[in-house]
């Protein structure tokens, strides 16, 4: 499929939904990157998770998000319940300018549902110039280090960084040591998980899915994937006076839709630190990146940029059986 | 000692190697903090690493800290090449004000020599009601995720929240899978590493602690800690227009002094996000300590919290050996 045709098989889905036009478009737009990335789990996949979000009532489908400036370098959206992207595009440019005129400035998204990425939002304020910070908490899965009882999200962290040319550095990852998805896949295909993604309800490391589903997924790094764990739940929760992931879970009570909180963004501006000399010291930052990749060790990105451009030209392949079932639901 | 003995012979020492008074106090200060909370690593034993530096006079002794406001949420100091203590002192009043008038603010220090713990820091803004993040390259000596040649430092990044009571929620730790200081003690001890501390000058994993010192390090959590390693090369980089980790350790030029650069430091007012409501939202993250302390797991600076506890009411025990060295230092 051309991504044209992925981005028309998404709207037409998220329309027949009942999903607000705005939100359409901004939604379907982060599925079309996620597949054209080669992130298929944030491709039209997720489709499939938006329309449960839809159909369990977990998410406010026209909402109109509004907005709110509590401090002057601070941007506050108000999803009112709708999905984040919608907030996002709305407060991008605010958050800009606030990074422009103060040197660094934060947008908080309350009250959102979120099941995407955070790279498309990292990247596309270092796409401005910008370096950009973002954390969200999500669904109480993850235990801390120490512990055996679910308290975290997976808990993702992206960062941005503009660079010449036309690609960005950008990592995004969750906290937890793999995606919940990735142990569920193991579970339906019935395969062992390594040791340390998950604990079983007693506590014990385990080699089964299903018994690590059941217990507490793992952090990525013991001890310190689960202070940044920690501190996500923090920025992107009661700093911003939104739920933590165990509050989030607490109120989907069993429904499975996608989380909902808030999401904390920071923005800098390399030239409210440097002025006009903030160029020399990004052009410098590129032999940081050299002495990386000269010695065969990856980018962060450096996959999904690839994968941009063969599916620029190719197009992507979507596996017959997704297709089937997206169709299904408007069928 | 008491702690009041150990602030003295830290005092008298930096003060016989010709630092300036206000650099004097301001050292001293983080040592008897170090001291005090059980880090041993960054208590007195850092006289010597101290010294050393002011040795080789790769440290300003009596430098002049100045400030600079690029942007109006931005203050800068400039250390002048010396010591970060004093910098901090000077810039952490102008940030705490800058965050409370903006929501959020950076303080950017330039052109200081860092050998000391991020943990004060980010705890002295955190006791002032902020939120806090703090991180510094240093000295190249940690190779990135699937490479073998090293361009990160040992890279620390640390958090502060606010809590009620006497001991905020603190963790400071390094992006580098151990401290560089352990797996020198295991070389001279002559003990064996863990797989995953380091490798050797061919890239291939080793146990042998010569050899990771002679080849690299390796980052904790595989490419997501080198991710975050970048991160700090970045924000405590290029970023302020300071040096990188690979950049310092050439000016060091085999000296072994302690790294010379930058720091990046911001400061999150809750209010600035909440207004009235922040210290409600402030409690309720304490539901969230609750779920990691009472299933038994343990918050990061707990321990330290614990041997300062121990400290303030029976002192400190110094290794003799250590007492000796400094001692000797001024004899």
């Amino acid at each position: 499929m051309s991504l044209g045709e992925v981005r028309d098989l998404a709207e037409s889905v998220l329309r027949r939904f009942g999903l607000g036009e705005a939100h359409v478009q901004a939604v379907a737009e982060t599925m079309v990157a996620g597949e054209r990335d080669g992130c298929a789990s944030h491709g039209i996949y997720r489709l499939l998770v938006c329309a449960h979000t839809i159909k369990t009532g977990k998410v406010v489908p026209d909402a109109v998000p509004s907005v709110h400036e509590p401090s002057p370098a601070i941007v506050r959206i108000d999803a009112g319940g709708g999905f984040a992207q919608l907030a996002f595009e709305l407060g991008r440019p605010i958050l800009a300018e606030k990074a422009r005129r103060f040197g660094l400035a934060a947008l908080a998204i309350n009250h959102c549902v979120h099941f995407a990425a955070l790279w498309p939002e990292v990247e596309r304020l270092a796409a401005d110039g910008l370096v950009a910070f973002a954390c969200t908490p999500s669904h109480a899965w993850v235990a801390p280090a120490g512990g055996r009882l679910p308290v975290f999200g997976t808990n993702p962290i992206a960062f941005g960084w503009p660079r010449p040319g036309p690609h960005p550095f950008v990592f995004d990852f969750a906290t937890s040591a793999v995606a919940r998805g990735e142990i569920e896949l193991h579970r339906r295909e019935g395969r062992p998980i390594p040791l340390g993604w998950g604990i079983d309800p007693d506590g014990n490391p385990t080699t089964d899915a299903q018994a690590a589903l059941a217990g507490a997924m793992l952090t990525f790094g013991g001890h310190k994937g689960s202070a940044l764990a920690t501190m996500v739940e923090l920025l992107g929760g009661p700093l911003i006076g939104d739920m933590t992931s165990a509050e989030s879970i607490a109120l989907d009570d069993g429904a499975k839709a996608s989380p909902i909180g808030g999401e904390l963004i920071i923005a800098l501006d390399p030239s409210g630190f440097l002025g006009s000399t903030a160029l020399d010291h990004i052009a410098r930052a590129e032999s940081l990146f050299d002495q990386i990749t000269s010695q065969g060790a990856r980018l962060p990105s450096q996959r999904r940029y690839d994968a941009r451009k063969r599916s620029l030209t190719e197009g992507v392949d979507i596996p017959g059986p997704l297709l089937e079932d997206i169709r299904s639901l408007i069928d």
